[in-house]
């Protein structure tokens, strides 16, 4: 039986298994989903028993489980490690779904739920890959698989179950799939990732709402200053003000922005898809080195004041910003992250108090090309797909990976099948099946490369 | 019987009848108290049926309906209107509330409710007054009353109103009880109000909320440029930079600076009551000058993006704000309105789409201290308080004064009781009991007068 047999006969088992995991609301970053956390890994912990593992368990953290299992076949063999995350993004806003986020259906050929890509759907390609080469007999590896629940909050407590189990997580490469193509047409392996720093900024003004005509003009309102302060974040050139911000970031060479520049974009069409009529980033770059191999400064929320129906005039006493930056290969994010906290401190008018708080972060990451499990993945997806991938970086983050380099001293592999469009993060989150389909055969192909 | 005697006897019933008049929860701002306003219009007519007004009609409006009373004695004689309204603010922030807001209780020598003060109270403190002085029968004027139900939503449907009743509401003089005193001690009357105009800005960046790693750094986040625009509506001098914004402004005479040099005031004590470390305002003004005779800008509410728990990175579609300027005598509210949306548009970015809604707006006012209804309101506060009361411009906006004005050509006599410390508009709003008496006494006394 080939590999496309398998899962062509196996196809529906796997929608199935897939839909029973994006049921489980599995939400990392509200407490109230904490039940649905410990249901999700104890959920795959069964599951990748039965699908031939020789162990699995549970194991428990100071945030949310970590599910691990292996299958040893040899020591002396080569050793992947399978990466992905059981957490999923808030739905909110739910108005906007046109089926409900954790009941999964089939529509125009796509899985539409929360989770169907990022990063369920994605982790069953390759669970589903691994039940077929195991089924045919094609793995001669050992394979270990760590499943986390806290992507989405910034992997809080996976560095140091790293560090802890650093003996067991052992291994010569990690695969991951968990980023996303250029096109549906087009292979993609993700070789940078950008880094993360996020903060929650609270301006307090006078200690009461106060009456914005018997105060307003002699009292400093806490909105104004907060957008002050956002508005001085950013220059008119796109550039980041924060002090020594630019500092350790390596320049972009002239062959990366020459690949960068092949890669089929239009840049009508991109405007077109999120209907802007124009764009802003930092000037002397290209859209697609801005949002994959420059740094962003976005400010994520924003709250104060009076937000409901009508017109209340009030001056408030508080106002709020989740902000975050996304970093590039060499930033250290903690020490961007303490830079932000001091500038903003610095730039904070004295009539104003304002609290930064860093909420989470991550380094940044880059993959060399010539690794054995980067050309397995390279030639796994060259068969399925029937065309060589593209190498490039991508903008979105997943700190793990820069820490599994920095605690396990393991590189990571990121052959990921997502597509723009598939709206990760976004309401009506979706993924196409026949890509999840060639995405079980990358995978299953991947093991008959690396061993 | 003296005035005191009256209101020593009476006083239990007029605050049982300020009660029942509190618990309609009245709030004009929120649609879902339509059935409020007419229930509250209709108990404020029987009301003053039963004091003794010949006349009291409910009139509907295309907003909410007016309540008009009269009781004419003389043609002949000068004619007072009084003016209140019985809409409240909304009761939000409900968790920072020590007693329910809409069920008012006494504590501490004071009543506590939303509309204590602003402007059930002082409304009931006037129709009290009367009712003390028609007992004791003081009253040698006619008497008109006008009560609205969208003062708070800025007398929508009243200029209308008036227009059309003209006649019915011909007055020398119109009384007023919305403003507040300098101090417990100090009766106060105030001479001039700030206006104010009120907008919505919605900021539109992409058509959906976007990963922030995807498109961070590429696409304009429309958080960040609505910060920028608000930013940029104050300057380091706190000079509103709209243009021509200033053009009208009368400049303050010397006279009158030197007056408000004179009012008793602490900026130690105004800081430590509202909890800031230092102040912010129009460079070469006062605090007193600054919130009461100079325009202000803030920021009302802001909220864009995820405001929810946790960190979620998104760049987000929409961001919106509610702003407003308090604005002074001689600047036109409509055209500094279409001056703040033509400014928006103009420093607005190509990158996002910038909508400005005019959501309310009133005239700034001025009272001459020579107008017999102000000599009256004088000479009544000297009796009731026992000192002559200060006469000064208030920071904030009563729209409809400015077009009692400009419609009827009367001028009001703003004598009004509240104090600052009465948090109207804010969570715990309350009126001292004594001071609720002295206020009834004063209006008593005012019939004395005006003659």
């Amino acid at each position: 039986m080939t590999i496309k047999e398998y899962i062509q006969t196996n196809e529906e088992r796997f929608l199935d298994d897939l839909f029973e995991i994006i049921r489980i609301p599995s939400i990392s970053s509200k407490t109230e989903h904490k039940p649905d956390m410990v249901r999700m890994a104890e959920h795959w912990c069964q599951y990748l028993k039965k699908i031939g593992m020789n162990r699995s368990e549970v194991y428990p953290t100071m945030g949310n489980p970590v599910v691990y299992a292996e299958r040893i076949i040899d020591p002396s063999a080569k050793t992947i490690l399978i990466y992905g995350h059981y957490d999923v993004m808030p739905a909110e806003p739910l108005e906007l779904w046109k089926s409900e986020p954790f009941e999964p259906v089939i529509r125009d050929g796509h899985i539409w739920a929360r989770g169907a890509d990022d990063d369920k759907g994605q982790t069953m390609i390759q669970v589903a890959g691994l039940q077929t080469a195991l089924a045919l007999d094609l793995v001669k590896c050992n394979v270990k698989i760590i499943f986390e629940g806290e992507e989405e909050i910034g992997s809080t407590h996976l560095g140091a179950f790293c560090e802890k189990y650093k003996d067991m997580l052992k291994a010569d490469a990690i695969l991951v799939s968990d980023t996303s193509m250029v096109s549906k047409e087009t292979p993609t392996l993700t070789t940078g990732l950008r880094g993360l720093a996020y903060w929650e900024i609270e301006v307090t003004g006078p200690n009461r709402d106060l009456h914005s005509g018997h105060f307003g003009g002699a009292v400093a309102n806490p909105i104004n200053e907060l957008s002050k302060i956002i508005a001085q974040m950013v220059d008119e050139k796109g550039r980041i003000t924060i002090p020594h911000f630019y500092d350790d970031i390596v320049p972009l060479s002239q062959e990366e922005r020459d690949m960068i520049a092949q890669i089929p974009f239009s840049e009508e069409k991109y405007k077109k898809a999120i209907d802007v009529d124009a764009l802003f980033g930092e000037e002397g770059y290209s859209t697609l080195e801005r949002n994959s191999c420059r740094p962003s400064f976005d400010v994520c929320g924003i709250w104060g004041g009076y937000t409901g129906e009508g017109a209340k005039t009030v001056l408030p006493s508080k106002a709020y910003a989740k902000v975050s930056t996304r970093l590039v290969a060499n930033q250290d994010h903690s020490e961007i992250s303490q830079q932000f906290v001091d500038y903003v401190k610095q730039i904070a008018p004295p009539y104003v108090r304002v609290e930064v708080t860093p909420m989470h972060g991550g380094e940044a990451y880059l993959c060399p090309i010539d690794l054995p499990a980067y050309k397995a993945a390279e030639q796994a997806c060259e068969v399925a797909f029937g065309k060589r991938p593209l190498a490039i970086r991508r903008g979105g983050s997943i700190p793990i990976i820069a820490q599994f380099e920095k605690i396990l001293g393991v590189k990571s592999v990121l052959m990921g099948f997502g597509l723009e469009s598939n709206a990760i993060h976004s309401p009506n989150e979706n993924f196409p099946l026949d890509l999840f389909r060639i995405g079980i055969e990358a995978v299953a192909e991947f093991y008959r490369f690396y061993r």
